[in-house]
């Protein structure tokens, strides 16, 4: 794989060291900003990045159901240029993940796959040799992560000593906002049910991220406290693909923590509300919040589109 | 949203004033007139039409399957230099249509959708604000009676003064063929046994919409007397996309109404044989008149393509 | 249908004169080496072909699972400057195979078709009178024969008097494998259990075309025998795809047939080891042959798009 800078219109792209985003680990905090500033062109300037993927064909894998996933990664790929194929149903169904990824590499040149495992992502990525981007496992949503930082780029200018609180589930989402936030110097707040925390390790991890940023990453179940001083108040479903036979039991314990309009009052005046979509109205939130001025859900939506296509104009540096 | 003319090789596409084609009733007589003018010149000269959409994606959602619908848009995309993205399933499955409607109008330019309800057509033209296609509801088809509509010119060089007769079912594709065929001058007589008689708001809209231009539209269970002089016959599956629980009843009743070679004789000679496909031979219809010298039913098929090509054009103007 | 030569890049491009490939029969012994020569071009130079199918669109109808075959045929029209739409589900199930050919006659130029009956791709062809190529049928798998052709051409420089061993069940693979092997001088040898033999009338057919070429076509339940000098071992599932009731039975009669470590000693030293795939490991082969430094079933996939880009091309000279 040769590694050097990509030019786009006169802009100079470097690629990225791990050729891949298999996680949110795969993007030192130098190129998660360069990113995001790419992200911002790339919404700006959508005709400048027009022949990025020009003949190349992405391999678009879906072991779930996906709405935004599927067709922001279909628009991406025709508006760089290129064109994708999408695949639905277990990766490893018919034959073993290393012989879809070794056909798929003789015929396309690039993947993004939802899976369930995080392990399916990593497999993928080591026997295709192709630059590979997790679009949601069962550990990590990187690529919602990045549309959630330039969304907040947009509103805030910036992230830095901002609040971002997230209520809910410590599940895939909650993990790649945490280190996203931790690397941008963003101060993050994981407000969970006892027992439904985000896994040790990546609270560890983005601790060592935001020792560098001045960022605190705290996990409570206290919500008030959480709340106090937010700026923007994130939420996702409580019971994600997958684990809809738990729904039941969730709604109980989660039933506390749905950001509602007394919730968004606990946190600062004016606060953001976030959600990844799709979102069950009067579970985890309700069609008042949903529907209020400080919502930005459908720009954080729209930003999947651009902050996609600025990750794939930095892995398509190395096709070069 | 801007209203004003667009050019196209030279000849001026006026914007549809709905901006939407939600129901057969967005447009006036005089855009009827105009879009299937157009149509002609997008099938005759198809490159002329290669930028209309460039640089745009199509959603194309459908709640019931599809083949020439889904196949026609998808081609026409093409055809005028865009390019579609394909969703089936329950519109409003996993999150309201007012969610999905604000998603799509973040990365797509133009929405067609097949659903159940009328009411979920509405709802996407409203909540996303994009130009929005009716392709095949409850209640409309009217994408399907353009495409008759111009298979008719093709044949007969007009509309005023001739005779339509519909036998069947007084569905949805019998409530578009009713509305457009008022509008253009021809008259239309619906043949259905008694309870299956299309809708009596449609009916009278239709009447209202004839009265300026002297069609007759006649609703009646009498066979013979219906065909009685009539130049086209038409006819559509009885029992339509999930209504298949009501098919053994429906056979029983809509069986006198079969159009077999003694129905076809009954019309004026040389009448025209129409189906909007899928057919059910040796039910609605025969084989013998399928495969007949007068069935013009694949006409009709390819008449989808470029009858939706110009309702496209013309609801591109809006977007530029 | 017009039949003249056409030119892409300078080269000439003869028609084929069947006009199809329904199965192997469509191609003349000269049509096929020409194929195997232009699929070479059109690997190492891809750009030059670019333009072929300029504007057209593809029809691609799967009555079963497909990887590998969707894939490439997609890849292959949006490489050739066209694109495709694709069907899913058995191709009669809502109206009859004449009626969905002659639809898609009226919007697309081309289809492919992988069916269950080899009549559903004879009916396709006749009835659309567009280019129609068998993407699998339960008789033929063409497509395939000439990527394992290719192949070998790249790795042997030819075919003549080189032996190939195909192990296992006497399947569409076997059939369009020993057409092939026939017509281009290389020695075959079907090895099967009793009752699993290819069918006779093809073996037959094999071996008259055999007698221009000077081929030898055996079919023989002895292993050892078999596989004597053998320069490629060949094999596929047991069961097939609409056989998978038959597994139990079939893994008990074929496990002597697994083409292993032991198997591969038997042929001849260095010899290939090729599958169409997908592979079921430690069943038909293991993951150490499979994983093994002859195998070549990678290049194989790789090959199914060049091979059909070029089947692609030679069809397109009628459409111009």
């Amino acid at each position: 794989m040769k590694m050097h800078n990509h030019t786009v219109s006169s802009v100079t792209i470097p690629p990225l060291a791990a050729g891949h985003l298999r996680s949110d680990f795969d993007l030192t905090s130098a190129e998660l900003r360069s990113l995001l500033e790419l992200a911002i062109d790339v919404k700006a300037h959508p005709a400048h990045y027009g022949n990025v993927l020009r003949g190349a064909i992405v391999s678009l894998l879906f072991e779930k159901p996906s709405l935004r996933t599927r067709i922001t990664f279909e628009v991406a790929a025709k508006q760089l240029g290129g064109d994708s194929i999408v695949q639905t149903g277990p990766i490893g169904g018919r034959e073993p993940v290393k012989d879809v990824a070794r056909n798929l590499a003789r015929w396309t040149r690039m993947i993004a796959a939802r899976t369930f495992a995080q392990q399916t992502v990593e497999e993928l990525a080591q026997w295709s040799g192709l630059p590979t981007i997790n679009a949601l496992s069962d550990l990590f949503h990187p690529c919602q992560a990045l549309a959630d930082m330039l969304t907040l780029r947009e509103h805030w200018g910036g992230w830095a000593g901002r609040t971002l609180a997230y209520v809910g589930d410590g599940n895939n989402v909650a993990h790649s906002l945490m280190l996203d936030a931790a690397r941008l110097g963003m101060h993050f707040r994981c407000i969970t049910p006892a027992g439904y925390e985000p896994a040790a390790e990546i609270v560890e991890a983005a601790r060592g991220f935001a020792a560098a940023t001045g960022a605190r990453i705290e996990v409570t179940s206290e919500i008030e406290q959480g709340l106090m001083q937010a700026e923007a108040v994130y939420t996702d479903v409580w019971a994600s693909m997958g684990q809809e036979h738990e729904a039941i039991e969730r709604a109980r314990l989660f039933a506390p923590y749905q950001v509602n309009e007394a919730l968004m009052a606990m946190a600062a005046p004016g606060a953001l509300f976030m959600h990844c979509l799709p979102a069950h109205r009067e579970e985890e939130t309700t069609d008042a919040v949903m529907e209020s001025r400080v919502s930005v859900v459908f720009d954080q939506a729209e930003n999947r589109l651009h902050a996609q296509k600025a990750l794939m104009v930095m892995l398509a540096a190395q096709l070069h």
